[in-house]
């Protein structure tokens, strides 16, 4: 997905709020801003959002010293989120169409996402997930491309949100490579935090070689790109994903994510708030 | 009031917006953007939000060539005020209290705002600002002012608002002399508009001498300083006005607005959304 001009006041929403988060003063916070301001005209809006992500956390890290700002929230949702874990299984045990209840998870599990302007109450999400009708629902489409592959490539999205995962992973029963980013940036999984959440144990974990918060395929390692080619079936969690793929080429993907911003919302033809299981080849 | 850096991420959103209604297309608007970016690490957060404020909409106005892109709107809202009017009086006709009656409305017109992010509806807000308590409310030193004073000097917000200002004028029954802006920027109201609102019949109307959103006493002219220093009664309203005067000296003004951004809300101690009469030498 191209970067829209509305990003843009985010972006530098984005960098404020992770500079906080890294302990920054006003003076450092200040300095942030100013140092993403002369990014801006040499950012090309073909770029897709997360490029420009990259771009802002590497900022935050560099000038505030912090390697991981995030750090200490990460590791509390993955706690949370672990503790949960009994609860959504069986909400999933209990569920009629199991699989299905398992994607809501997965979805309900994208709320825990920091690079965002909203707040989130995990429990209410869930909640409402559960209660939502699918803006896109590609799942006729999922169910026959599972019917038809042993290899899965998971994209993850955001730490605590492994767990959330972790539950869909184990309905799938299939080979799942599950792959994180490479280098902190906001709450994204790293291979710490998908270990943390027990992922190893069912799934191979992997980095993709960037330090984005999406999948930027430019910016990926070959290791990475060798796997991604070759899938017959790729999820992608969240809209960092999303906006790094959508468009690029015709690879077997299922989308799966909250609309969490009205630009991504208008792109994808959806509302903000909606949920989406949405099939790149449709 | 200083600009915080929270208000950094709204410059940009309201040079779009300001863009996008001048017409410009989406290379024009990103080389506003680009311009207003070149102007971030110059700008000392020492000065005031509408000193920024009257940067970008002189970029807005000098790439796009548009004067007063604000045009249109401003004019529906002078009309929609207008024709108002009558229903308006009789509310204030019919209350208990005549003067916090106009008070209210004047408030409630303080919504016809268009450099803010939020949608509005103005009768629903009418109805609101009558049912609401005031956050900050110095109504008792108000009316002790206008006991001692003959002349009072009230200084406009927006186009449409106007006509509230007016219901307000009436219910004063002073010597008022009516401050604009003296160019366009954004919906604020200019001397046309104060004229097409009837203000000419009750009231002496004069500009401020600048083009920024708000009252800079540093941007404005000998003439109205000449008034301001001399002013025994100030009424101030809404936001941009409060942004360049509050805090700057011990003048006698009363603020009369509404908090429409949090970082407003939090300088003056109130929520989002609140209403305020506020005596600055308090």
């Amino acid at each position: 997905m191209r970067t829209y001009l509305d990003c843009i006041p985010c972006f530098f929403k984005q960098a404020l709020k992770a500079a906080r988060l890294a302990g920054a003063n006003e003076d450092t916070q200040k300095r942030i801003l100013d140092n993403l301001a002369a990014e801006i005209p040499n950012f090309p809006l073909s770029s897709s959002p997360p490029e420009m992500g990259g771009i802002v956390y590497r900022l935050v890290r560099e000038i505030t010293g912090e390697e991981d700002p995030f750090k200490e929230v990460k590791d509390e949702y993955n706690k949370i989120a672990l503790n949960s874990y009994p609860d959504l299984k069986n909400k999933v045990i209990h569920s009629g169409d199991r699989l299905l209840a398992a994607i809501r998870l997965a979805i309900a599990g994208n709320v825990i996402d920091l690079g965002v302007d909203n707040p989130f109450d995990l429990e209410k999400e869930i909640e409402d997930v559960f209660k939502k009708d699918f803006a896109i629902f590609d799942y006729q489409e999922f169910k026959e491309a599972l019917k038809s592959t042993k290899q899965i490539l998971y994209l993850a999205d955001n730490a605590g949100e492994v767990v959330f995962d972790r539950i869909l992973i184990e309905e799938l029963n299939k080979e799942v490579t599950y792959v994180v980013r490479d280098k902190p940036v906001i709450n994204d999984a790293l291979i710490e935090d998908a270990k943390f959440c027990g992922i190893d144990k069912m799934a191979k974990i992997i980095s993709n070689g960037s330090d984005v918060p999406g999948t930027v395929l430019s910016l990926c390692s070959r290791d990475f790109l060798d796997l991604y080619e070759k899938a017959k079936l790729i999820i992608s969690k969240g809209q960092g994903n999303f906006e790094g793929l959508a468009g690029s080429d015709n690879a077997p993907i299922f989308f799966l994510f909250k609309v969490k911003c009205p630009v991504i919302g208008n792109d994808v033809g959806c509302n903000d708030g909606d949920i989406v299981l949405k099939y790149n080849c449709k």
